[in-house]
């Protein structure tokens, strides 16, 4: 995109949107939530220009189903790869899903995603299993992508699985992260520095590229994050409220009405106790909107109590997200307040790429 | 700065640099830190073109004397303004600064100073309070800056006081801040929206100018600060290495060797409590390098016994911040991996303005 100031100097052989020929820059991705962005979510982002990602986490028992019915979407869209990968990608929780598995799905030619994005093993070694068989398995043809929370985890990834690609996931994040860690605003450009040192230290070693995820909600955090050194971006919190995303309508309501998300978000173990997906490993937690029931947790009130109120507020259903007494998880990041409205997927990641755009090539008024 | 792309639509006569007249665009402050940012650090900031903040805190004894060394230096290197303030800023703490005797030193026609940041009011009145005695006192020579850590906050202190210019502060900040908080990277944008919805609906309240703060080290978040909509930005950390911080030793060989600071500092009020800094209104925590001081609070080492060992420190001097057992406060930011050298004031100074701008008007390099 020639009014990217960053364009000057590159090579478009190498450059992240080459990668992936139906995309235009700057790169703009969907995060794989699980549960959340399925097919309609991912392929609607893919067809904007963007990379969608279907969210499988540890569960990949309707992947098959997922992967058809986006392929379906990307066809009658006319969008389609040069190396005949599905324009899309999925994300998986290599600590539950099934590597063997897996490979058996994405194998199979109609399949082959143009990317998998790992996240959380339960040791590090799961990454370079997971990014050699999946290699093997699409031929190379699947880019691989690692997502990381410090500087210490990324270089760790490099050196384990040499990725084509890093998602940089600062504290900001809705959902699962590290417990502690810090914002994109420091970890991004710490983390390429230290990437950068060890790639030209090992020739072997080709350089990834960085996509930024964590607090970024609209164009001016996309910005940002191409000034930090990444060369796409990644949202998770805005697209809970596209249309496309399958979520409940208590839920989305509860992330359009929220604001202030520093104060009204907070990362915490105690929704993935309450919801009983208690497989993370150690040293990660979820952010969500801060509740009734994580205020009963920090009062003392036990967890018996906590989670008999929790199962009655999912009876409720909708319900259960309303007022001072929302009790059900709102995975959200604390970006949260810059979603207003419902929007579709596609022109939300339309909207991001233009404004991020705009803001570069210096027509958007300051007063510096 | 003709080569910033967000200068093609500013009116120079509103623009935060034509305020203080020796800045260059954009402007680059240091924060008033305690103890640290006294009269060599501030004015050297201010002679590179920034505008540098002397820390007083809660503690106004030394600063007639810290003011009176600033205009020295400030004066041998020529700076001054038309308007005949000093130009340099004085941060406090009102939540125990006296307002009567530091309005009694900032009246003085030699010290009426550029700026007065403003932080940690123990009620909201006092932001009021404080606003209208320094613009009495200084016959509003003297802009009102003040810091907030939330969307909420920045509501109450325009509202209370219609400050000149807010600080926002995110949760990558060292030292001091919000217990809890977001990064600048939805921070910003979603308080510079609400207060600008604000004054568009309160037409006698004029909207303030923007700096960001908190884990800016460098020129990248420099850039990435600008395009979330700040017009300035503050860094406290970056500073701590410069040749001008009253610092010990042992604490800036702390900053220098730790990396990663996502993981490696955490917001506490652990070191407050050893440090007998216990007048912070509640709901504040400083963010400093995990050390053995807190993980041995963490392990549920009693105070007694912790102070103890926290004290024992104190007399080692500079040992007591080295290695794995270091105990003493290191308060710093997530950026703390960025900062790799000691240089001079004025040099970092330069330094950030020059990337920062470089990176705005698309001269680096990317792979977009």
């Amino acid at each position: 995109m020639s009014s990217l100031p960053h364009d000057s100097n590159t090579d478009m052989t190498s450059s992240l949107t080459a990668t992936y020929p139906w995309t235009t820059s700057p790169l703009v991705t969907c995060a794989p939530m699980r549960l959340i962005a399925n097919a309609s979510l991912a392929a609607a982002v893919s067809v904007a220009g963007g990379l969608g990602f279907i969210g499988a986490g540890s569960d990949i028992s309707t992947l098959s189903s997922e992967l058809s019915q986006a392929r379906d979407i990307l066809t009658k869209a006319n969008i389609s790869t040069s190396t005949g990968v599905l324009p899309i990608g999925v994300g998986f929780l290599i600590w539950g899903a099934p590597l063997a598995d897996t490979l058996a799905i994405l194998s199979k030619p109609e399949n082959i995603p143009a990317a998998v994005w790992l996240f959380a093993p339960r040791e590090p070694e799961q990454l370079k299993d997971w990014t050699q068989g999946i290699r093997k398995a699409t031929n190379n043809k699947t880019k691989i992508w690692i997502q990381v929370t410090s500087v210490r985890e990324a270089l760790e990834a490099v050196k384990l699985a040499s990725p084509d690609l890093l998602v940089i996931q600062g504290t900001d994040a809705g959902g699962h992260g590290a417990a502690q860690g810090a914002g994109i605003i420091s970890l991004i450009p710490e983390t390429i520095d230290a990437i950068t040192d060890l790639c030209n230290s090992s020739p072997s070693t080709p350089l990834p590229f960085f996509v930024a995820a964590g607090g970024i909600s609209e164009g001016r955090g996309a910005a940002a994050a191409l000034c930090l050194g990444a060369q796409g971006i990644c949202l998770g919190t805005r697209y809970l409220a596209a249309n496309e995303a399958t979520i409940a309508s208590g839920y989305r309501d509860a992330v359009l009405s929220a604001s202030d998300g520093g104060t009204t978000t907070i990362r915490s173990s105690v929704y993935d106790q309450l919801r009983g997906t208690t497989e993370w490993p150690a040293g990660y937690g979820g952010r969500g909107v801060l509740n009734a029931s994580y205020r009963d947790h920090e009062a003392g009130v036990s967890f018996e109590d906590n989670k008999k109120l929790y199962d009655e507020a999912v009876a409720s259903g909708d319900q259960g997200w309303e007022g001072e007494r929302a009790r059900l998880t709102t995975y959200a990041g604390t970006g949260i307040g810059l979603v207003k409205k419902v929007m579709s997927a596609e022109a939300i990641t339309r909207e991001i790429r233009h404004d991020a755009s705009k803001i570069l090539s210096g027509t958007s008024a300051s007063r510096l």
